[in-house]
Formats: C-alpha cells, structure tokens, sequence
C-alpha cells in the first residue's frame, strides 16, 4: 500500500482504520488483534483514535488489546484526539459538553492516552475541534513540551477551517501536519468553503472522516441520497468496481490534495473493499459526475 | 487596572470608555470632568469617539469640557475614527450616507477633529467601516503623512473582515493597532467568521463596541433574549457577580484574544460594573454555556 | 487611452473587446477585420477569448479573420482560457460538462488555440473556472512549460476566489496577472465576498465580465433592476452621460482595483460608448449611490 509521508519522522498508511466505533463491535482482546494484523498484512498501519470515543473507552479497550502483542506498537502508527469534553458518567465533572485547549487539559488528555493506550508515545495527536475559546500560544506551548518530552511526536488538527489552521500554525515552531475533516460524495462543505484548497496550498494531506457518509447514501430515500447512489451504481458498473463504496473511496483517493480516508468498520471485508478502491481510476469525467450528483446540478 | 501595550509607543486601559453617546448624556462640562476624573481613578484612560457621534457633535462637546483641564490631555489616550458621511443638518453637503476614505476626507476629518478636542494629537485614529471604495494606497499615504506630522500617533481600523484587514495593512510601514469590532454575548458573528481568530494571529487586541448588546439582553422578550438572560442569571449567581452585565463583560475580559470593552453608559455605576467584572473568573464550562445559550445549541 | 501594465512584458488596454458572442455576429471576415481596425483606432488592442465560446468556434473565425492582415496580430493581445469541456457536437468525447485542468489538457487546448488563431502566441491564458480537482502542481508545471516554449506569454485565471488564487500562486515561479471575474452594478457578489479586495491587495487588476450585466439593467422588471436603472438614469442627466451603460461602465473604471471592463458587444456604436465612459467622472457619493440602489440598502 502507498504510504504518505506527513513529515520527516511521520509516514502513515494511505488508508487509516478508525476506531471511533470499536466498543461497539463487542470484540474480544484477541478478534482485535487479529483485526490489527488483517489491517497490517493490507498495509494499513495507521489507526485513528480520541480521547471520547465510545464515551471514553475506544483507547482503553485498544489499549489492552495490544497489551497482547505488545511488539505490534512499533509496527503502527497511533493517532489520537483531544479537546471535546463530553457528559459522560466516564467524566462526572463536566457538567455540559465544552470544548478545552487549556494547556492542563491537552497534557492530562494526553497522560490518560498514553495510560489507555499503555504506550509511551502517540504518533499524531489532533485538536478535535476548533475552539472559539482557544488560546494557541498555550496550544503551542504544550505541545512543543510534549513533543520535547517525547509524548507525543507530531501534530495535526481536525474540523478546522483555514482561518483557524493559520492561527495555531502561527504560533509552532513545527508544521500542523494534517487536518481530520468531514469529506464524502454527499459532504461537500470543505470542498466548497476552500478548507480542501488550503491544505493543498499548505501540502498537508488531509483525513477524511466519515468517507461512507455514515452509510446514508446506502439506505436513505431522500432526493440526494438517491441521485447520488444511481450515479455511484452507474460508474461502478463502468469502472468494475464491486461495490459503490469502492467509488466513493475512489473519489476521495484520486483527489490531488492526497485525501486519506478513514475506514471506520469493524468488518475485514469492508475494509479490503477500501483499500481495493486504490486500484479504481475514475476519469475526471466521473469524478464530476459524481460531484454533480451531489451538487444536484452541473458545474457552472 | 491592567493596561493593554498595542505598540511601543500605544499602551490603553483594559476597559475604555465610549463616548457615543455623549451628547445625549447631557452633561454640563464640569460633569463630563467630573466623569473623565472618576474613569481615571478606575483606571479608564482611554476614550472612544468618532468624528460622527451625536451628529457630528460628541468630540468638540468633549473638547470644550477638556478646556477646563487641559492637564488632562496627557493622562489620556484618544480614539477618534473616520471615514463615514451621514445625512446631517451639520454637513449639509452629504446628500447620502456613504462612505470616504480619500486622503482629502481622511486629513479634513483628522484636523477637525483635532479643531473639535482643542489637542495638536489623536492617539489613535481608526477608519470606521470598511469603504469598498478604498484606495488602500491613499489611505496609506494620508496615514504615513499624518503620523509624520505628529497629529495621528496610531491607526487602527472598525469594522473590518480579515481580508479587508490584510490589504489595508499590506500597504503601511506601520501595524494597525485594533479593529474595534461589535462583539457580545449576543452578537457572536466576528467569532464565527474567523475576525477574532484573525486578530488572535496577528495579535492584534479587538476593541469591543456594544459589548451589552443595546441592553436587548436584559429586556427583550425574544427567545434568543431570554435564553442568554436566564444563563447569565444563573452563572452570575455562580459566580458572585453583582448583575448579568458583569458576567457579559467577563465573558469578553477572559478571551485570550485581549477583547476590550467599550463601555458606553454615562453613569458612574455602570462604569463601575464593568470595570469590576475584571475580577470576575469564569471557568471554562461557564464560558461555553452562555456561548451555547446564544447559539442556540450545543458545539458540535 | 489608457493601458494597464499587468507585468514587465504585458500591457493590455483599459478596455477589452470581448469575442464571447463573435459568432452570433454573423459578420464576415472582413467585417470582422473593419471592427477590429476600429477597436484600434479608439485604443482597443486586446480581445477576450475562450476555447468554449460559440460553442468551441469562436477562436477559428477570429484566426480566420486575422490572416486577412497578419500584421494586425503585432498590434494586439489576445486573451483566451481553457479549462472547462462542454457538451458539444464539436466535442463527441464529452459525456457531461465538466473542468479539467490537467496538464495534457491544458497544453491539448492551448495547442488548439494557437491553431485556431493562426498564431504562435498567445499574450494570456486563464484557467476559465476554479476547478475543484485542480492538482495545483501540475497547472504549474504545463504553465512553466508553455511559458519557456513561448506558447504563451503570460497566464491568469477567472472566476477564482482568494483562496484559489493563493493556491494556484504559491505553486508559480510568476505571477498570474489578472482574474477575470463577473462584476457589474447588479453583481456585487465578488466585492462583497472579498474577491475584489483580494485583488487590489495583490494588485492583480481583474478584468470584469458582463459589466453590462447581460443587459437586464435595461430591460428587466424586477425590483432591483427597476431600482438601479432609475438610479443610473438620474446619475447619467447628473454628469451628462449619453446613456446609463456609460454610468455603469464609470462606476467599474473609477474603482482603485484598476477594474478593467471587457466590452462584449460587436456594434461599434456601443463600443465608443465603453470607451467614452472613461471621460465620466462619477463623484463618491454617485458611486455609493449606485452601489446601494443595487443592494437595496444604504451602507450600515
């Protein structure tokens, strides 16, 4: 599998398995592992994390996991977010959902991830959102600590638009190295507002989170969906592919700002069907096509 | 009280006082005095004006009672703007509203001005809308002439979106201070359109005009009004504030982008309030939930 | 009249013929040619082209027409752009109207354009539409390359926003020299949304795109245009215009971002009529008066 270098000391996977949904698939420590290597022997190295996913306990329950096969952390590469406070009997102490960059937040996020994860070291930590109450010279300051202290080796974002990107990479000494952001056939809006454009100009590859759309072009009966889903059928059939959500993977993979789709199932076979989607070639033709059916009309 | 250093030679009171409304105060100039003396034993050393307030009138009202005490002058720092042409009895030439920021505008309004407050210096001068007309190298060069004759000693804009900003800028030798923009509880659109992350990155401190909102919050009967009104009930019970106002003023202090207040009312008391709530501290949870109240749901 | 410096090696006319529409002319080669000598007796020496326009014919009959005096084509700039494939019997291979803005695309219809015009050069190429799966770096690449083979001399873009400019720019070793984008007294859409500011910050002159506003000024009933035709009717009496297209011509050429109008029109009459606009001189208050019969508003 192609991989793609972030920086000088972070090469990741071209597809990355997401976790977000991982206490859900009620998976033994064992049917995890095995899950991880299936990944390994496709070439997906790289697996995305946060702090609150499945109301705190994704990284734990990862954590454990590994504790198996503990030589498997060198052959991976851990992403993991923070940020978000959630009500959670997991976090009695929040008593609304908020968001926190503080400098005490970020470090103890990250302690407890590392305690989750029972690693010394995450690969990429991401600012979950955007905080309208962030101040990024106390951003800046924890994770250039972190990064000296060895906690966490690199940086990113995630559901930041340009302006905000600029803010916090104004004040590191080090690139953001990417931006998680919502991208399917069926979500345009950082195509449209320029975010998309901005990482290219910028060379930071982007994650896309939420590829599938979380499954409504399959299923819905709204105008959209249903436009979007003959197309897909349509080029499909055109291009071999088995499945519509090898083109929906396509038509993220081709995009030149090299967007890296997060595949967030728990199923081997969904997975593979991902990373079969590289060998796809959409013309350009289809890629508008399907960005028309999504527009619901042509370009102009 | 803390004061805020803009630029080397610039350093203005955390909380400033706005004089938009002064002709409506109507005040004898012994108790415009009497008022200016009590903003600085707070503290308040700034004063906000602009060449248009109360019809034209506010600045020479303001520079008959400073005749009283010209040793005043030097205690403080004042900020005029220009740049607008209202329909007025006082400048029966403008037959429309609309907008001037010709070098011949700009240098007429800065030597009436200085005519009007019986000073040879502004401290700070600020264009008052953006002008979709502007020459920014006009602008520029009437800029750079009246700093070099001493009688404009800063620059700033109001108003002003990031990218009206950044052109301005790009034609000065010189940074500009502020951008005096509305921001409140009430009024969130420079946070959620990048303007106050664009002044965080540049660092450049926002001044705040209408930070109360017009008083909407305490009276309306809107849903919007009511929403705010009851968070800020309960969090300055919380937090020992003597009234909401005090908690809409915090909400501003504590932002790491250095928000300053522009606080409008003539009464002492008032000022007062303001001035109090610097010792006002919301956490961070505080702070999202009357950001919340006001959006009308929760951050994503 | 006045001509626009863009770069070192390209000066263009205030005003550009625009051939958008040269097939429904009907004219004959020589007609074509006669318009041509006249454009240049009044100082027009730069004509706007698009391999798309009269459904991909446009360029051929101007080509044909120029090579009844070859040695018009030293006395002129041509301007054309590439970049979106329509739906055309001239086309078999398109299925649907999309962009592209692949290298072998771009050089494909540059290629074709200098056939088409019997040329060996052509002074400016614009990528005709943001391409949401334009691969910055490879633009670059085919433009550099067709830069040092002296195909084309310099380049540019149209109906770009900021940030896609900045995009395409950073990957550039030159700069792009305009932006050809839609603007007119009943388009506001890219002075509102910064595009214009971007533009003079940059100082890039843009060249405007039915500055006429497809003639609905004149005709249509609807609010807006009732609206500001009226305002334009009582603004021409006011500085003794021959017609409101002069008004809203001088309301584009009197703007500080050096807006140069691209006049579509193939009767000489109403050619002479743009280029006299430039003789009118619109006051401030005329501009904004203008501007806001076609917002509706006043300015806030």
């Amino acid at each position: 599998m192609q991989r793609i270098k972030l920086s000088d000391t972070l090469e990741i996977s071209r597809v990355v398995h997401g976790h977000w949904r991982l206490a859900d698939w009620d998976m033994s420590k064992e049917e995890i592992i095995e899950l991880v290597e299936e990944c390994l022997e496709l070439g997906i190295t790289t697996f995305d994390h946060a702090d609150i996913y499945g109301n705190y306990t994704c990284e734990a329950i990862f954590g454990e996991a590994l504790s198996l096969k503990p030589k498997l952390r060198d052959e991976i590469e851990l992403v993991t977010k923070c940020g978000i406070k959630l009500i959670s009997e997991n976090c009695p102490e929040h008593k609304i959902k908020s968001y926190d960059t503080s400098k005490e937040h970020i470090r103890k996020s990250v302690e407890n991830s590392l305690r989750n994860f029972k690693t010394d070291y995450i690969d990429l930590l991401l600012i979950h959102r955007p905080d309208p109450f962030m101040d990024a010279d106390q951003v800046a300051e924890v994770f250039t600590e972190l990064k000296e202290e060895g906690k966490v080796l690199n940086f990113g974002v995630s559901n930041f638009k340009a302006h905000q990107f600029s803010l916090l990479s104004s004040r590191l000494d080090f690139p953001l190295l990417t931006n998680q952001i919502e991208l399917s056939v069926m979500e345009l809006e950082n195509i449209e507002d320029g975010t998309l454009d901005y990482c290219q100009e910028k060379r930071v590859a982007p994650m896309a989170w939420s590829p599938m759309a979380g499954g409504r072009v399959f299923t819905s009966q709204d105008e959209k969906a249903i436009r979007v889903r003959e197309t897909l059928e349509q080029i499909a059939k055109e291009v071999n592919a088995k499945s519509i959500d090898q083109v929906m993977y396509a038509w993220l993979l081709e995009h030149p700002a090299k967007i890296i789709p997060i595949v967030g199932s728990g199923k081997i076979k969904r997975i593979k069907s991902a990373v079969a989607a590289m060998e796809i070639e959409l013309s350009r033709e289809q890629w508008f096509e399907i960005l028309q059916s999504s527009m619901g009309h042509e370009v102009p």
